[in-house]
């Protein structure tokens, strides 16, 4: 295994020209600059600070938008755009539910977003409880008829995230799936790895056209409250959830570049979103994947000279409830051949552990190089090509713009996102800037090269599995 | 050092006759047999789900004192007493606190035990914030007229709680001591461990005539927020508390005993607290004090011959408003030279991690056995005398009773205490039986032999430093 390292590493150093060793040791000083630097968390701490919540469509939006210009501006960006779209606006009103019986306990809801409200002064009924969501989905349609639906599924700790999405169609599906069963409203246990009573909202996905019904989540301790007394005999809930929704607001992505110096057509888009919910600060999710990824930006656009493409820094304006990235794909929809690359960073700030890559490029030089200045950082190179880079970008990665992923450990981060725990306080320095250290060096070596993952041929499963 | 602890081991075999052999014996099988006993959990358990949140004065007190008569007469408690005191119960009502400027942003409060309430509506002011409790003491009277003090002093975790009484001061004295200064109401961050938003309450000190403001914790990120935002800017607060306090309030300690086999007339009193504040269910506070005292009893109770001397399970009525302790002296005051130790268990559910014994005891073959057994469950012998047995045994403590103290570890307990996050998921099941295991097996050597606390001659400093 050794031996094979080093003819691995011997065929590589053959295929790198002192040019792009010259590079390597650019990555390798942003890298390490990085580290040290404090861009990212400054950029956090204002934007958490200074602003706090911004939920699509509130005045804390709009500022957060013009923080956002301001910010390109003040950091040596150029070609700054705002490209508005429609995006109606959903607020939260007056919310609250209580057990009423076997006895009144406070549940201390939170409206999933875009939940319709319930009719004023709540609604109440008996409780229909289900351990897991196929169970509510295997009852027969009508079956809920006029009940509360409570789903306590709880959802599984891991270090990439993937129970988040099994957890997660509770609270995506549910209120539909529970409405045409015949339920008047829906309560979820709180789509969180923590034990705490904090409730997380989130986006529910529902047609304009579709039968609906309020939702909200509830904590940790209180679902599980609710299971163990289910078990001894029925129960009432009372759930009253306020909201409206504005049909003519509008959200903006907003972006900048660091131009490139030969070739400035040809660009990398990478970004975070500027929304957030409105509980908490958005801190987590995603300030600093606005400050990584901008932070890491200006790193390279300090270099005495640019690298050869454009990077261009998107600070996506509707993550959240969705929609900008068809608005990206619509408004760029006639140069997307020239975007070469993208990626998002969206899974709060704690460390990177692994890098993807498209398909076809693992054994490029420009990627093994990566790999060996990432190493220091505790990243590995999976040898599972990228995909799904983030929300924001799924529109342009699916008219064909490669992806990358630099995986952030999430382990933690479904304790607190979505939830008026996503704060600052919750973000570590140290693994903030090893986000930015991974970003600028891995964003230097692509932007100053010729690598063309379009071209790539995807390895056979033959030659992935000698490896 | 070697040397020394064999010496000391063979001066104690010498000392110990073969009853006494017998006693060790039967405490370690209490012991082993506690590590894989439920009814701790259990009670635990049914306490804090069927009942839920226990504030003095509520409905669930009254269903609490009522489960704990039952539950002491089922498990085979004899000469069951309750006894009732008045105690004027508080009651919370509608809540809210809002950052007004810079900018609106819900601050969650968590109004603190007693509070008196704003006027109707709320009150809004500008802020005076203080980094800590000293610097707002040192502002001179009628300094903060009219204006809402925050206190954003945080709380030092530590193994023994020693936090929570530096801590703890801006909550039980702040709000008279704000009061003092001329301000018109107090937020103060939340007395917590814990990096969460989930603020808690805890009880403020003042008499019925004492001029005092209404006054409330928020969460730990919100508390920073503000400390951040006043270091760029003046803040404004608009706080509503209500509440109302019924002066007719009664609250009961219940006790049961396991008899005494030869000396019945001498009682050691052990228990927890019933009561808890209205967030969360109570069960690290004190749910799990009760169970683990009672289960303790049980075990002993369940032996073929009780101890000689009798064991008393009292499970107060009101620690956390207070009162509990007087009136148990005021009852108890004719026979208070019977009670030959007390102990309260009232510090959440996490591992002990040491014994302390009244003052002299040290070298008593009983405390020599009890250490070694206690030893495999991870406990040593603090050589300081116990002292502050608990709250609730306090007045008996100050007429002379001695006490033990038997220390949890609480890094962790204040990060959930007085809290919505006092829940069941917080309880170690492992843990709790550490807890079950070392009362019972300490609690039987006392009972079964002739051990005498308040006869004994407190070494002098110069023995204890010997050691």
């Amino acid at each position: 295994m050794f031996r094979t390292l080093l003819t691995a590493a011997a065929v590589s150093a053959l295929m790198v020209g002192s040019a792009f060793a010259q590079d390597a040791a650019t990555a390798e000083a942003l890298r390490d600059k990085a580290l040290r630097d404090h861009l990212a968390w400054d950029l956090t701490e204002e934007l958490t600070t200074t602003i706090g919540p911004r939920l699509v469509g509130s005045p804390a939006m709009e500022k957060a938008k013009d923080w956002g210009v301001a910010k390109l501006k003040a950091l040596g960006f150029t070609n700054i755009k705002v490209e508005q779209f429609a995006k109606p606006s959903w607020t939260r009103g007056e919310e609250s539910a209580w057990l009423m019986a076997p006895y009144a306990m406070n549940l201390n809801p939170l409206g999933l977003g875009r939940t319709v409200p319930t009719p004023a002064g709540g609604v109440e009924a008996e409780v229909a409880l289900f351990a897991t969501y196929a169970e509510m989905i295997a009852a027969p349609e009508g079956a809920l008829k006029g009940k509360i639906v409570v789903i306590t599924q709880p959802m599984v700790r891991a270090q990439d995230g993937a129970g988040y999405g099994v957890a997660g169609i509770s609270r995506r599906a549910g209120p539909v799936e529970a409405a045409k069963r015949g339920a008047i409203a829906l309560l979820i246990r709180s789509i969180s790895t923590s034990d705490s009573s904090v409730p997380h909202t989130g986006v529910t996905t529902h047609g304009d056209d579709v039968v609906t019904i309020p939702a909200a989540a509830i904590g940790v301790p209180e679902a599980e409250q609710l299971q163990r007394l289910a078990a001894k005999g029925p129960l009432r809930i009372k759930l009253n959830l306020q909201s409206s929704v504005d049909p003519k607001g509008v959200a903006w992505n907003i972006s900048g570049d660091i131009k490139g110096s030969e070739k400035p057509d040809e660009v990398i888009v990478i970004g975070g979103h500027l929304d957030s919910w409105d509980v908490g600060t958005g801190a987590l999710d995603d300030a600093t994947g606005v400050a990584i990824t901008t932070a890491a930006a200006k790193l390279i656009g300090d270099l005495p000279k640019h690298p050869r493409r454009t990077i261009r820094v998107v600070m996506w304006g509707s993550e959240e409830s969705g929609g900008s990235s068809d608005a990206y794909l619509a408004a760029n929809k006639d140069s997307l051949s020239r975007i070469i690359l993208a990626g998002e960073s969206d899974s709060g700030a704690d460390r990177i552990y692994s890098l993807k890559v498209p398909a076809g490029s693992l054994e490029h030089p420009v990627i093994k190089t990566a790999t060996r200045i990432l190493t220091p950082l505790n990243i590995y190179l999976d040898r599972a090509p990228a995909a799904h880079g983030g929300v924001d970008i799924t529109g342009i990665e699916g008219a064909g713009v490669p992806v990358i992923n630099l995986n952030q450990d999430v382990s933690r981060y479904f304790d607190y996102h979505h939830t008026a725990d996503d704060t600052l306080n919750k973000v570590r320095p140290g693994e903030l800037a090893q986000n930015v250290a991974a970003w600028a060096s891995f964003l230097y070596l692509v932007a100053d090269s010729d690598i063309d993952f379009r071209a790539m041929k995807p390895a056979t499963a033959a030659a992935a599995a000698a490896h």
